[in-house]
């Protein structure tokens, strides 16, 4: 850290020099939020499938809380290690693009709301609904860690009606979760929707609002490639892929 | 969300027209890591004791989800809601203040290297070490939650000892954690330690890199409110407020 480094004011517009890794995992809400940005951001990522529990040493040089997604860039970065975890990828990839501030809003305060709901979605959300299934239906058997605890998954199925209100109760308000334009916030929200969408753990027949806000953001080019993703061993159901589900 | 909202560039400096209030718990890290960078982007915060656990309901009007800090903003917000969490609260004083990336770094590759260890002491140590500890001997005691569980408090303080070589080994290679200069970084960790400091539960005698790099932060005029800090019910060690201990 003795060597001075180049100072770039913050908002100009450094495009990266190189194409970026993203060491991800197919069914991780917080990788695919990190896919759906990059495509609103026409930046394009190399995508590179992580194991994070095979505690992989080249992957722990990386991330020492082996977790994904990481990105890695080809350039020197302050640590020599990878960014992470997704919320400082997220910012990362917005300070470096053309005009990204847009994803997340046009004031400070519009910025702020922005921020809280992709919290919200990341860490609660993250934490009552999508780790608990994720862990249970997913990871323990890649892992072989014996069946799945169904008073968790019971929780989840419980935890994601509450979360689907709150969809529908800002949907019912604004145009997008955080206001009039698509942000990060509806990535972060529906990228962990469509993890539970894989799993076929929406019920969405009996949230019609927030079906319809998803839709929405089904049909965005950004999101394509996530709906054709397909992990080994676990079929999605009929719907996942259909834009008019 | 259907009128017009005016547009600021990101970059230009919009100085707050009004003294924004931080609902806050006096011995919880993420609130003080967010007095620390008002002191230190030398804006002014109204302090107003929350008890998040009271479910008073215009708390849970700033903040559904009843955690601190909040802040308060007199003007409109998108959501009409307070500012959460402490990381949203972060970067909009950093956009609001004057030159306010600098306490982020500056590169998009500093600032990202500053994110992730930022976020690394908020949901590392504070899952591992201080969310643990606070539960236990504060808040069980605020509560009438019954006596501490020995086994949360014995984790803890095996786990602390694991980030305390962590800022050992980032502070050998660094000035300040995340590089060159004191950062949004060093902010999070040392309002972590400071708490675990409060209880007197940083074994400070094993670990002198870490207490020599806490010594220089203690020294700063943005930490002087902590040191000065006193919860009811709870008194800190006598080497708590020492700038030599």
């Amino acid at each position: 850290m003795n060597r001075p480094k180049p100072v770039h004011p913050v908002s100009t517009f450094i495009k990266l020099p190189f194409m970026p890794q993203l060491h991800h995992f197919r069914l991780s809400p917080y990788c695919r939020k990190i896919r759906i940005l990059a495509g609103e951001l026409d930046e394009t990522l190399t995508l590179t499938d992580a194991q994070p529990w095979a505690r992989d040493p080249a992957f722990l040089a990386l991330n020492l809380a082996a977790t994904t997604p990481v990105l890695e860039l080809d350039g020197e970065t302050a640590s020599g290690a990878g960014i992470c975890p997704s919320s400082a990828i997220a910012e990362y990839l917005i300070e470096t693009a053309e005009n990204g501030q847009r994803v997340l809003g046009n004031t400070a305060e519009e910025r702020a709301e922005c921020r809280r709901l992709t919290a919200w979605f990341d860490e609660r959300f993250g934490a009552e609904v999508s780790d608990l299934m994720v862990a249970e239906k997913v990871l323990k058997r890649l892992m072989r860690g014996g069946s799945p605890d169904v008073v968790s998954i019971r929780m989840a199925r419980h935890n994601i009606r509450i979360h689907l209100n709150y969809v529908t109760f800002l949907t019912e308000r604004r145009n997008w979760l955080a206001g009039r334009d698509f942000t990060l916030a509806d990535m972060a929200a529906a990228a962990h929707f469509s993890v539970m969408d894989y799993l076929d753990e929406v019920p969405w027949n009996k949230h019609p609002d927030a079906r319809d806000w998803y839709q929405r953001v089904k049909s965005r080019p950004s999101f394509r490639s996530l709906l054709a993703d397909r992990m080994g061993g676990f079929q999605p159901p009929a719907h996942y892929d259909d834009l008019d589900f």
